[in-house]
């Protein structure tokens, strides 16, 4: 991204309301017996807007996913309606479920179910009640302000230890223009030509072929550069919703509006997946593996997100090891055909860089000067495969033992 | 295995010196600082002997592989030589310290350097010096001992917390005949198309040729079949070396010989397989991923295999926790096509057995129960696929407190 092109996009407040014509809530409305932590979270848009999603590609898939994939077939959407606590996947009556959660919500706001996008988060393989949600939809409704996305973002959660939203603002002839953003991460966090729970607002004008597009082209460098443990959850599921409050020129081609845009809404999901990979389960560290020097997007796609796949090199992080050998093994398993002989590696961090390897064998380096690098809380694995000049970005997190203490009794 | 052929192979002590014509031995050479736990192992065959190895398919291959590989390509060997502690891979000077670990060993035992295997395993990326090598492969070949087995086992170790060692006997036309194995774990193991450290000993008459096929065909359902923590390793190599010492006809097709053989070698490839994973790093259960009810042979491998790797249902099973979820997740993503209304899991132990799912949903299981099935030492994770009836096993462990703190702080 150009330096012009980057100061025309500022982060701002407000989360997925920060954009014209949204509102949002959440609450607990009792599918998690813990009353302090929020377990639903609505979004609403004052007109309907274009809508694009994509989704995991896992075989096993939520209910959820069934019904909003045939929801918004026509690309439009109104109203998001999420619940964590419960994935209501592998569940008998789910797709039931789900339909019912839509129909609640439509006929609370006054709109069509089929305008209304669903999606759960939690435990696999568990009734999820129709009760608590029913009671509870009403009183999120009345709950939507301007003031709500905190609140909502809360409503998503799992084991995530922190909420994460985002906004920004930039111009798209003359007029004020927004993209705001929630996710979930933070463990079964794999995303694999998908991705996790997102739900981005703006209030671009824009067509939905047009956005799908966007959505689509993004993912493969934002969300799918992401893991935290491998596993590529059942119900990932990444929504757009723009209304075109904003009052642009509708976007309905590329062209440079079009380009804004998805400069805007990359800066939106990077900052998403940065902060769903620090707060990965148990993680301590962001990791950011940097690959330079490929001969294509996919060899240095594949390289760089086998190295924050490896659980080597995650726990050696956790450990502030400089434990190279491990990134060199990452590489060589990757399935990406690459020249050992011309691989360099080195670590960055706050405190520094330290060079570890060059043309695929070790160097000389300071232990300790590396010991400070690795002890930051981001981390940069810098991996010039020396056979191009291609380049591509993955994250991740450290494996620490609290990723085994919170999956060791994630149900009990 | 038919009843009749299990009984005609029986487990026998001796390890790899339980095949007539093998002597072996282990030493601490002083490649570890720590003098009580062994760095080299030897193994000597009187007479040559037609010798078939697998190779890991990780692109960054360990020095001593290249060798290995060019020595055995006449398909015959008489001794292997193996050090612990250190990899020799990604050095500028590995293939000539590996040339040389060869020398030094044909030298000693008055053979030529070209029927010498060599292999190296230990951290990644550091010098191999050859001095106390040197000094210490004189020492080995005066303490080879048909009592050996042990301190070759021992000598070949990394994190693992006991020795691999394992012989079977069985008769090939009225002739005694057996096989003996050591292998080494516990991490960097996911072995693909390949495998990791494991050398076996045979006194049957076979043809380098029928080994070869032998070896390939078995590790395709037991060795690659195995994951401790998804890293494939550089180094992973499987030898096989069988001097013809038992006095059987020699086998060079296949047919009822071949077969028994095969099943023979099995045996000892399985139990080490079992071996492996239940000494995972950190590992307190063995996971055994038993998949039925599939279409193909590759489907069903793909399952099982998906399912032992997935870190959220390792730490479950850590956890002792039936988030059976997990499973169904991992058969989800495993990129073999299933249907997913068929699928049936169970938990099975020395405790009992606990049935979780049918049809792809959710069946009302006593909690109770299912901890106390999972809290037993091995596990079997039962897949039925209701698609066929093909089945499949893989092996893995579980994920805990213990693997990150062997990994984070591996070399230091």
């Amino acid at each position: 991204m150009s330096d012009q092109a980057k100061k025309k996009i500022k982060f701002i407040d407000g989360g997925i309301c920060a954009p014209a014509g949204f509102t949002a809530s959440g609450e607990n409305c009792g599918i998690r017996k813990n009353k302090s932590k929020n377990d639903i979270a609505l979004i609403f848009s004052d007109v309907p807007g274009s809508c694009a999603a994509v989704y995991t590609t896992n075989q096993v898939k939520g209910a959820p996913l069934t019904v909003t994939k045939a929801n918004i077939a026509d690309g439009k959407a109104q109203a998001i309606i999420c619940n964590s606590g419960n994935a209501n996947t592998c569940n008998a009556d789910g797709e039931y479920i789900a339909r019912t959660m839509c129909e609640l919500t439509g006929k609370a706001l006054g709109i069509s179910p089929k305008d209304v996008v669903v999606a759960s988060t939690g435990v696999i393989g568990q009734p999820l009640h129709i009760e608590p949600i029913a009671a509870g939809i009403p009183e999120l409704v009345k709950k939507l302000s301007k003031d709500g996305s905190a609140e909502a973002a809360a409503g998503i959660m799992t084991t995530d230890t922190y909420r994460k939203e985002v906004a920004v603002e930039f111009e798209l002839g003359g007029k004020k223009c927004r993209i705001g953003g929630i996710a979930k991460g933070s463990g079964m966090i794999h995303p694999n030509m998908a991705t996790m729970l997102v739900f981005i607002t703006s209030d671009v004008a824009v067509t939905a072929e047009m956005l799908k597009k966007a959505l689509s082209e993004d993912v493969k460098n934002t969300f799918n550069m992401l893991s935290i443990d491998g596993d590529t959850s059942t119900n990932d599921m990444a929504v757009v919703l723009a209304n075109g409050c904003a009052g642009n020129a509708l976007i309905d081609c590329d062209g440079p509006d079009f380009k804004t845009f998805m400069k805007a809404l990359n800066t939106v999901t990077v900052w998403l997946c940065r902060n769903i990979a620090a707060d990965g389960e148990g993680a301590t560290k962001l990791l950011e593996c940097i690959v330079t020097g490929a001969r294509s997007k996919k060899q240095a796609q594949t390289v760089a997100k086998s190295v924050v796949c490896s659980s080597l090199l995650k726990a050696a992080m956790f450990g502030a090891d400089a434990n190279w050998g491990r990134v060199l093994c990452a590489i060589g398993y990757s399935g990406a055909d690459v020249n050992v002989g011309t691989i360099a590696v080195a670590f960055k961090s706050a405190a520094g860089t330290v060079k570890v390897c060059e043309n695929g064998a070790g160097i000389p380096f300071s232990e300790e000067e590396a010991k400070a690098v690795l002890s930051e809380k981001e981390i940069e694995i810098l991996v010039d495969l020396g056979s191009g000049k291609v380049r591509s970005t993955a994250w991740g997190c450290d494996l620490t033992y609290d990723y085994v203490r919170i999956n060791g009794d994630y149900r009990t």
